[in-house]
């Protein structure tokens, strides 16, 4: 009985990766585009302040059962990559 | 102008991060769905095929602007840090 219960599962995860790797490009995009704007407006790119702002919504989204510790680590890791994107 | 521009696009990231933080904990849930069912029929916990088939389906689902290796890198990650939430 549990073995069509797995693959249902199985399912709502793939279908849930997608919907993430789809977020992730689409953050990634709205990323470049604002600093394509900032560049234009000759406004500096990195702001310590925003990145912590992120962060805390991050955060303050987290209902569980991820940590926050996780949400952070994994939050750093994305604005790292869509970073090292940006400066190519 | 673009200042305006800019808030809204910070305005969208908000969004998207809400969504994947959403998301990451609706995984992290199917997958500790599915170890609960496991260890009722006594299977195995660990399957690396799947782990295969989950990165497989996140690299056919990237249509960048990331990179598949940022896409690999993320989703290693990703489970790992749900894979350490299931054996507390």
């Amino acid at each position: 009985m549990s073995e069509r219960e797995i693959l249902e599962l199985r399912a709502k995860v793939d279908f849930i990766d997608k919907e993430i790797v789809r977020h992730l490009n689409e953050r990634a995009r709205a990323v470049l585009e604002i600093k394509r704007l900032k560049q234009g407006d000759n406004v500096a790119l990195y702001d310590p302040k925003r990145e912590e702002q992120i962060m805390a919504n991050a955060v303050a989204n987290n209902e569980g059962p991820l940590y926050d510790d996780t949400i952070r680590e994994l939050f750093q890791r994305i604005i790292h990559e869509i970073r090292s994107l940006e400066s190519e």
